[in-house]
């Protein structure tokens, strides 16, 4: 038998009628099959931040000044924001990375200095970033996660922050999945209807400039953040460590989208976690072909439903490991 | 400003867009408000398995035979089933009653004895209990949780365990929520075509033999198990308690169901933990007008619905509690 085989029939002689854990079941069978073993485990999970500026926010695609961006990493640092709270809720731990915030930090050892520049530029007139600046980006992504793997982790999520990221993740999408914008793009952090109309059009514009690009990484080095670069590259690591990767909402399933361009088989080891209340999330998991765990209508990235949504999938490893079989309960089974 | 009010504000400033915590928000208010508190706690969870045999189970009405219900109940007792593992990963107080298990149990510490008889009478020639076995149940059921509440538990969810019982509750359903056989029936725990089409004949005749009935306790009596019963008793003694009641599938639901029949502010306390796949379920989530937190397919009973979903409940109470606000965390608002 194979081990798919070998799980599902592990599964199916657990004390409860055929398939009745649901997505439960699904997780188990894919995390035994990631891991090659009837036991599998779940070690070190950690969640990454990646935090970036965007060139693009000066053009009023966001609710939020720039400056929340930093804000917001001081909160991580603070132990005050969402993420924070959930990770330790869960014993996950919990790593910050400034992969190109406009603001120059105080060295941190909570704060892993990642920093490319201060913020892309601004994608409506030039590329957000160099070539160059592309593959430090995946040099760093990489080196963050073989870290991490070396430490004993095999189960990691990826979380983002910069103002201004559901629109470089909205071109992604819409380059990377050709599909037209309005199928791509949301109110993000909460843009009234004028604002969302700005948004869209700005996001039009680019497109008119850019025109045509075929290449994943030419399309991520044109609209990516650099935290959302970073991601990408953490993200092949992760895989290339057949780590679980465990997928958060929008922008972080732009990031996916991008590696599993240059790489497919990432998709066998990703967990997606929760769709998001970001319009254009669900076309993307349709696009992927995927189903998320939870439902819950956030929309707050940092990793949070990644964070949340982790439970879930600890119940999955933990039914396979360590509910009875009919025969050891000594249950009857269905004739 | 009255406690809504002031929960909404203190969750609306916390460093996260508008509502973008979706559910989590949701179940924060609801909590905060039936604790009138603004710093909400979950204090000693517990969940209570009632189990109970059912004279329809003779009427080949289940995929598995009715032995299966004494011999879940050792597997609880062992701590091999779905819900002995879920609870235990949560640090959820688990307590299994013998409501009315067809089997004579060894007296044992960790089974609570509120057996009314070894099994009700098959409601296809007559009423499943008497009026005063009804009695029983609820003053059981009652007695259970009081004594649960006075040991500190603010937050409980309840399971159940007994072959048959799908039939039961989907009579429940019909009767009450006043919808055909048809919108209320699912295949339980795996009937085959053949066997289902058996299901629905017999439920049919239960309808035609007992006719028009009213009353919402005369329809317990006439088509529940004592375990439905039990469990309606001390969803009813959980809402005059105060206490957060956890509401977990197919079966819990409709033991709510009865119980919101007699009193519909029972509702302002109770969390839907997940959309069971026995059919039905949804339809009758419709007719409460309320939202599950999970969807995962999941069909198993037991509770555990209510243990997967718990730490989802826990978010709702961590970030309204831990979690910076703008003005703490010298984060920018929107403007």
């Amino acid at each position: 038998m194979t081990i798919i085989e070998q799980l599902q029939h592990k599964i199916d002689f657990k004390t409860k009628p055929l398939s009745a854990l649901g997505t439960l079941e699904k997780l188990a069978l894919q995390i035994g099959t990631v891991q090659n073993s009837l036991s599998p485990v779940l070690s070190k999970p950690t969640i990454v931040v990646f935090a970036g500026d965007h060139g693009i926010a000066k053009e009023g695609v966001s609710a939020y000044p720039q400056e929340v961006s930093f804000q917001m990493v001081m909160n991580f640092l603070q132990g005050g924001a969402a993420i924070n709270v959930f990770s330790k809720q869960h014993n996950i731990a919990l790593k910050v990375v400034d992969a190109g915030v406009n603001f120059d930090f105080e060295p941190n050892e909570n704060l892993i200095n990642s920093k490319i520049a201060q913020g892309t530029n601004s994608f409506l007139h030039q590329k957000a970033m160099t070539e160059t600046q592309l593959q430090q980006c995946f040099a760093k992504g990489n080196e963050i996660v073989n870290q991490i793997s070396e430490n004993g982790c095999n189960i990691i999520g990826f979380g983002e922050m910069g103002i201004g990221n559901t629109s470089s993740a909205t071109m992604l999408m819409s380059y990377l999945c050709k599909l037209p914008i309005e199928q791509c793009v949301g109110r993000g952090t909460g843009l009234d209807d004028k604002q969302f109309e700005n948004k869209i059009s700005i996001l039009k514009q680019t497109q008119v400039f850019h025109g045509n690009i075929e290449n994943p990484k030419e399309v991520l080095q044109t609209f990516g953040g650099f935290e959302i670069a970073q991601m990408c590259g953490a993200i092949l690591a992760a895989f290339e460590n057949n780590m679980l990767i465990l997928v958060d909402g929008f922008i972080a399933s732009n990031a996916f989208l991008v590696a599993y361009k240059i790489n497919s088989a990432i998709i066998n080891n990703a967990i997606f976690c929760h769709l998001s209340d970001e319009f254009g999330h669900q076309n993307l998991l349709n696009y992927l072909s995927v189903e998320p765990i939870l439902k819950l209508n956030m929309r707050l990235g940092e990793g949070t439903g990644c964070a949340v949504a982790y439970p879930i999938i600890e119940s999955a490893v933990s039914f396979i490991n360590n509910m009875a079989s009919f025969k050891s309960a000594g249950v009857s089974n269905k004739d």
